[in-house]
C-alpha cells in the first residue's frame, strides 16, 4: 500500500515486477493514470472517458441503483441501462464524486512547533486546532480538504479535492450477474461475480460544482483510462490504485491480543444478540425487516469478518510474531544507544496509554453501541449540534462544524427508513442490560442517577425504558428535524424525555470525551515515536515501510497469481464454465436465463482468453487491498483498464492485521466478462463505444 | 457400489484399471480379502492381525472411547493406548463386531410364488411371512441373520453373519487428532483428520459368542488384511470394501422433486426450531446441554447435510437430468413392444402409489418426530411390545420380535442419559403445535379426540401438555423398565397420563400402519417392475446397473484422484505441512504439542511418500461411498491396507441422489500417516509388531 510519492524510491523493484511506466509518472495525481482515480466516499472508482463515466464496483454504486429502484420497477433485480445521457438517473444527494487535485505534507504546521514532550489534552487540543485551521484555509464551494494522520501522528498530509456533486447511475447489470454468489460467495475464491457498475460525474455548465440539476453538463476529467480489451494472463504485472480504508498492521502485540480475546469475540457475542432480536421483530412484521434490512446485513458480514479475522490471527500466530518482532525491535534499540534506545521508553509509556484504554473498554463499547440507537443518538446529535453552535466555527467539535450539518441533518432524516420506535426500544433495553453488568469503575454517574433503583431491577429497568420512548417524539422525522434547528436553551428547557436524558448525560460525557482526547494527546505523543523506531528498525533491515491505510490514496503492484496450499491449489483465473457449474436458478446463484444459454453454447465473442480459450470472469492477484478499494481500477503495465478489484480472498480477511503475501489474494471482475456482458447480454454498445473499445 | 458377487462380470474393467487380484477372489466373502472385511454396525472394520486386532474410524470407535471416559480420565480428549491385551477396555455392551458368512440369493423364497398381480397388504404381509421365517430358519446363537431388498424388491439376499460380543478398545488417538477439523472441516477438502481407532474382537475359549467376560480370548479370524505400509501415490488404484447404508439412485424424479421442494428443507425448519429450543434449555442448565450433547450434534450434522443436499441437487438441476432419463426410458420401452412395453402401466401405477404417500407426508413426518420425544416413545414401545407378545414369535412385528426385546429395552434404559423431562415437555409441545396445524385429511382422530378444545387454543394444549407430564411417570427409568415387563392387559388398566394416551391413541396408529403397509405391499409390487425396465434400458446401453445401498456389503474401486474445478484444484494427498498450517491452539484445530513439534522439524521417520517426500495424511478417490463406508479399509491392486475411508468431499453430499464421477471424491486417512501416529507420537509400537509392520 505504498503512497504515490513513495514510487520513485522502489522504481528498481517496480521494473523488475514488470512496470513499463515511468513510476514518477504514478506520483503525478493530476497526471494521465493518478488523475482518472477518483474516490466515491467509501470507495473507489475511475474516469474511463472524456465524458467522466465513471466505473466502480455494483456494490459501490448500490445507493445509486437502489435509490432508483420501485416496487414496480426492480433496477436492483433487473439492471438498468440508460442508452443516452438524457435517460441517465440521478443518484442518491448524498452521492459525491471526489477528484484528488493535491497531496501535500503539512506535518510541519501541525506539530512542528510543538514541544516533543508536550501530551495529554494540550498536545491534542494543539493538533485539531492545527488541523482545522489547514482545512478552513483550503477548503472553498467545490473543493474537500482533509488531513490525513499517517503512522498514529508520525506526519500529516493535506489532501485537497474537487467535490462533485451531480453523480448520476449510468449503467448496472442486474444483480444475479452484480452480487451473482452473493453471501455465500463473500471472500470466497472460486469467485465469478459480474462486481461493476457505471456512473457518470456532472457540474454546471462553467465548471463548478452543483448538485443534481437538469442544465449540469458531463465534467471534462484532465485524464480517463485507456482500456485493454485483451486484459491479463497468469503471471503478468498488475497493480491497483485505490483509497484503503484502514488496517493495523503496526499495531503491538498486546493490541493485537485484545483483538483476539476481546474485541472480536465480544462483538461477535453482541452482534449475535442484535441479529437474534432484529431477526424476531422482522419475523412478526415484514416492514421492521426491510428497514433492518441493511443492518442486517451489514451485521452479517461483519460477523463473518469478525470470524474471519479470529481464524486468520490465530492460524498465523499473530500475537507470537508480533511479539517476537518488538522483542527484536527491543533488542536493536538498545544497541543501538543513545537518541535511538531511549525510544524504547516511549514505547513503554505507549504500552501504559493502552492499559488505560483497555481498562475502560467495555463501557466505551457500550456508549459506542447506545450510539447506535435512533433516539439517543438523534437527541445526541441534536443536543451536541446546539451546544457545538454558541462556540466559533474553529473551536467546535469536529463533526460537529459548520461543514458536517448537512451530513447530520441527512442523518437524521434517514433514520426514518432505518428505524422501527419498538426495535429501537429493544435494543436500547438490550445494550442498557449490558451497561448495568459494568464493573464500578466504569459507570457513568449521570446514567446511574438516571436508572435509579432500574440499574438493579430488570422489571424496572423494562418500565423505564418504556418510560423514556412514551415520552419521546425523537421517533418522529419532523420532530427530530425541528429540534435540530432549537437552540440550545430551548432544548436544555425541553419536555421530551429522550432530550430531557441526553441533558442529563451530556456533562459526563463530554467529561468522558475529555479523558479520551486526553489519552489520544498521549498517544499522538507516544505511537509516533513507535513508528519511529519500527521505520529506523525496518530500514535497518532494507524493508521500506508504508503506512497503515488511512483512506488515503494508495498505489499496490503485483502479479496475476493463484495460491497454492496444502491439498488444493486456487488457479488466478474463474471462467464463463465455472457459472454455469455454480447455477441453481435460486438466489445467489441465479444466473440471468440470456447469460446462461450463450455461455453453455460458448459464445464468447472476441472476449476469450487467446491462452486459455475460456471466457475470464473473476482474476486473482497478490495486490495488498483493503475495504475502501472496492472498485479500484486495476491496471496492466501501461496503465491500461484490465479489471476492477471488489474484494480478498478468505485468508487476506486478517491481512488487515498481518500481511502473509503467500496467502493473501486480491480478487478482480475481468474486463473481459465486463465487456462481454456490455455488448453480449446487456447491449450496452453505446458505453463501449464511448470507452474506445471498437469491437 | 458393486455386490461382490457382481465383481466377475466387471472383471475386465477392473483389471484395466489396475487389479492385481482375480476378481473372483473378491467374490469369496470367506476368502482372504472380504474375510477379514466386518461390519460393527453402522460403520465398517477390518481384522488386521491374527489376534483379531480391528481398525476402524476415530468417529467409530466414539462410543467405546465415551464408554470408558470420566470426567478424570477423558480418553476422547488424550486419547488411549493398551500396551498389552490385559490393559484393554470393554466397549459399550451393545457393541458388536459382525463377519459376514454367506450371502445368499433368496428371491424365490420370498417371492417366488406370489402371484405376480398381487398388491396390498396380501403382498406385504406374504413378503414379511417369508422373510421372517427365512431369519428365523438361519439364526442361532452367535449368529446374526438378515434379508436385504434389493431395488426396492426386485430381489432379496439372505446375510449370514457370526456376530462377536465382546469388543474392546484397544487404541484411540487423542480427539485433536482423531477428530482435527472436526464440523468445521466435515465434508471438506483439504482434510487433515487422523481418524482411526483400534478394537479387538473377543470371544469364548470355546470360539463361540460370549459378551465380556475376563476368561474370554482373541477371537481367531480366518483371515486379515496385510498392511502396505507404503501407501499409495496420485493416480494409483485403489479399492474400498464395506457396508454403505443408503443412496436414492434410482428415485424418480417425482421423488428427488419431493426431497427438494418439501423434505429437506420441512426438515431444516423442524431441526432448526429443535435446535433453538435445545439451546436455550442447554443455556440455562449445563445438565441438560450434557444429555442433548449428541442429539445436537447430529442434528447439526444433518442440517449441514440437508443443505448441501439442496446445493448438489440444485447445481446438479437432478430433477431435470432425472425426468430426460425417464422420458427416454418410457420412449426405450414403447419401442420394444409386448411384454416389455407394459412395464410402463406399471411404471404410471407406481407414481400412483408415490402421489398417496405424498399426500400424507406432513402427518407421517409429525408423527415421526412425536416418535422421537421420550415420555411418548417410551410409551408407544412399552404397549406395542405388551401387544405383539400375545402373538407366536413369528407373527409379531418386525423390530417387536423377542430377538429385539434386548434393544427395546435397552433404548428404555439409555434415555436416563439423554433426556430431561422439561426439554421433553417442550418438544412435544411444539410438536403438537405442528400437528395441529394440519388439514382435516391429515388428522388422527383419536389424537383429535384427547387434544379436545386444545387442538385450537393454544394456552389450552400448554395446559394439557403440562397435565401429561404432571401425570406420567414414564420419565423416570425404573418406571420405565418396570412397565416393559407388564403384561398388555396390565397396560390398558395403568392410570398413567403417557400409557393412558397411548392405549387411546393405538387403534388408529395401528390403522395408519395398515394402510401404509398396503400402500408398502402395493410398491413392492411395482418398484420391482420400475426396477426391471431400468436395468433392462441401461443394459440395452451397454451400463451394468448396482443396486441402490441397502448396509449389505459392497465393493467399490478407483483411483487415487484430486479434481478440478473452475478456479480451483482439490490436489490428492494432504501433509503434515497442512496440519501446521491450520493449527490455531484452540478446538478443532488444536493438534497436540508433541505433534506439532514433529511436523513443523519435518520428523516423517520412514513414512514420508517417496514420490512427494512429504508426510501423507489424508487422500482422495473417485470411490462411491455413503454413511456406512465410515472405516472401511481402502486397498491397494493387492488388497493391502493403504488407509480408511472416512468421509466425501461436499460435492459427494448429494451423491446419494444423482453420482457426478467428476465430482465426487471419498476422503481416506492414509496408512502413512496412521503409522507414523502410532509409532512417532502414541509410542503404539506393540500394535506395529501386531500388524507386521516392521519398522
Amino acid at each position: 500500500m505504498w503512497q504515490p510519492a513513495q514510487l520513485p524510491s522502489i522504481a528498481a523493484q517496480l521494473k523488475q515486477r514488470g512496470l513499463e511506466l515511468d513510476p514518477s509518472r504514478l506520483t503525478d495525481l493530476t497526471g494521465p493514470t493518478m488523475g482518472a482515480v477518483v474516490s466515491i466516499g467509501g470507495c473507489t472508482a475511475s474516469f474511463v472517458s472524456p465524458e467522466a463515466l465513471v466505473v466502480t464496483n455494483h456494490h459501490c454504486a448500490y445507493g445509486a441503483i437502489q435509490y432508483n429502484s420501485t416496487a414496480e420497477k426492480n433496477l436492483i433485480k433487473d439492471g438498468f441501462l440508460a442508452r443516452s445521457q438524457a435517460e441517465e438517473l440521478p443518484g442518491d444527494p448524498n452521492q459525491r464524486v471526489y477528484v484528488t487535485d493535491e497531496i501535500r505534507d503539512i506535518t510541519a504546521e501541525i506539530t512542528g512547533k510543538l514541544d516533543p514532550k508536550l501530551g495529554g489534552i494540550e498536545r491534542y487540543n494543539a493538533i485539531d486546532k492545527a488541523q482545522k485551521a489547514a482545512v478552513a484555509k483550503c477548503e472553498k464551494p467545490g473543493v474537500r480538504c482533509d488531513v490525513y494522520n499517517f503512522h498514529g501522528g508520525y506526519s500529516f498530509q493535506l489532501v485537497r479535492q474537487r467535490e462533485i456533486k451531480d453523480v448520476r447511475l449510468v449503467y448496472a447489470p442486474p444483480s444475479a450477474i452484480g452480487k451473482f454468489g452473493g453471501d455465500v460467495d463473500n471472500w470466497m475464491w472460486p469467485r465469478h461475480t459480474g462486481d461493476f457498475s457505471f456512473l457518470r460525474a456532472y457540474v454546471a455548465k462553467d465548471g463548478s460544482s452543483k448538485p443534481y440539476s437538469k442544465d449540469n453538463v458531463p465534467f471534462k476529467p484532465k485524464h480517463f483510462l485507456p482500456v485493454n480489451a485483451q486484459g491479463l494472463e497468469p503471471g503478468d504485472f498488475v497493480m491497483v490504485a485505490g483509497y484503503p480504508g484502514r488496517t493495523n498492521r503496526y499495531r503491538l502485540a498486546e493490541e493485537t491480543r485484545d483483538a483476539i480475546d476481546w474485541q472480536y469475540p465480544t462483538n461477535i457475542g453482541w452482534y449475535t444478540e442484535i441479529l437474534a432480536l432484529i431477526g424476531a421483530a422482522g419475523g412478526k412484521d415484514p416492514a421492521v425487516a426491510v428497514k433492518y434490512a441493511n443492518a442486517v446485513a451489514s451485521y452479517n458480514n461483519y460477523l463473518k469478518n469478525f470470524r474471519g479475522q479470529l481464524e486468520g490471527l490465530a492460524k498465523a500466530h499473530a500475537v507470537d510474531v508480533k511479539t517476537a518482532k518488538e522483542t527484536a525491535l527491543l533488542q536493536w534499540l538498545a544497541a543501538q544507544g543513545g537518541e535511538t534506545a531511549r525510544l524504547a521508553d516511549d514505547i513503554t509509556a505507549l504500552r501504559g496509554v493502552l492499559a488505560q484504554q483497555r481498562a475502560l473498554r467495555d463501557r466505551d463499547l457500550v456508549l459506542g453501541y447506545l450510539n447506535r440507537i435512533g433516539l439517543y443518538n438523534s437527541a445526541y446529535n441534536i443536543y451536541r449540534t446546539s451546544i457545538e453552535r454558541t462556540k466559533p466555527d474553529l473551536q467546535r467539535e469536529q463533526g460537529y462544524q459548520a461543514r458536517d450539518e448537512i451530513k447530520l441533518e441527512g442523518n437524521l432524516r434517514q433514520l426514518e427508513r432505518r428505524m422501527d420506535a419498538g426495535v429501537d426500544q429493544q435494543l436500547f433495553l438490550h445494550f442498557l442490560r449490558g451497561y448495568v453488568k459494568l464493573p464500578a469503575g466504569q459507570r457513568v454517574a449521570a446514567l446511574d442517577t438516571w436508572l435509579g433503583a432500574a440499574a438493579s431491577d430488570d422489571a424496572a429497568l423494562v418500565q423505564k425504558v418504556a418510560a423514556l420512548y412514551a415520552g419521546s417524539k425523537l421517533t418522529d422525522v419532523n420532530e427530530r428535524l425541528t429540534w435540530f434547528k432549537a437552540k440550545r436553551s430551548e432544548i436544555e428547557a425541553s419536555g421530551d424525555e429522550g432530550l430531557k436524558l441526553m441533558v442529563a448525560l451530556m456533562p459526563d460525557l463530554l467529561q468522558i470525551e475529555n479523558a479520551r482526547k486526553q489519552r489520544s494527546g498521549d498517544e499522538l505523543r507516544l505511537r509516533p515515536r513507535f513508528m519511529q523506531a519500527m521505520i529506523a528498525y525496518n530500514e535497518s533491515l532494507q524493508q521500506p515501510v508504508y503506512p497503515d491505510a488511512n483512506s488515503s490514496l494508495r498505489v499496490t503492484f503485483g502479479q496475476v497469481q493463484g495460491i497454492r496450499k496444502d491439498g488444493v491449489e486456487f488457479t488466478p483465473f474463474t471462467s464463463g464454465d465455472g457459472i454455469v457449474a455454480k447455477t441453481t436458478g435460486a438466489d445467489p446463484f441465479d444466473t440471468p436465463a440470456k447469460e446462461y444459454q450463450a455461455l453453455v453454447a460458448r459464445d464468447y465473442g472476441s472476449y476469450a482468453s487467446a491462452k486459455s480459450g475460456q471466457l475470464p470472469v473473476n482474476f486473482l492477484a497478490d495486490l495488498d487491498i483493503t475495504g475502501g478499494n472496492s472498485g479500484s481500477p486495476a491496471l496492466d503495465a501501461q496503465g491500461r483498464l484490465v479489471g476492477l478489484a471488489f474484494d480478498g480472498n478468505w485468508d487476506s480477511v486478517s491481512a488487515d492485521w498481518i500481511f502473509e503475501p503467500k496467502l493473501t489474494r486480491s480478487i478482480q471482475v475481468d474486463v473481459r466478462y465486463m465487456l462481454w456482458i456490455m455488448d453480449k447480454i446487456d447491449g450496452a454498445q453505446n458505453l463501449l463505444k464511448e470507452m474506445g473499445v471498437a469491437r
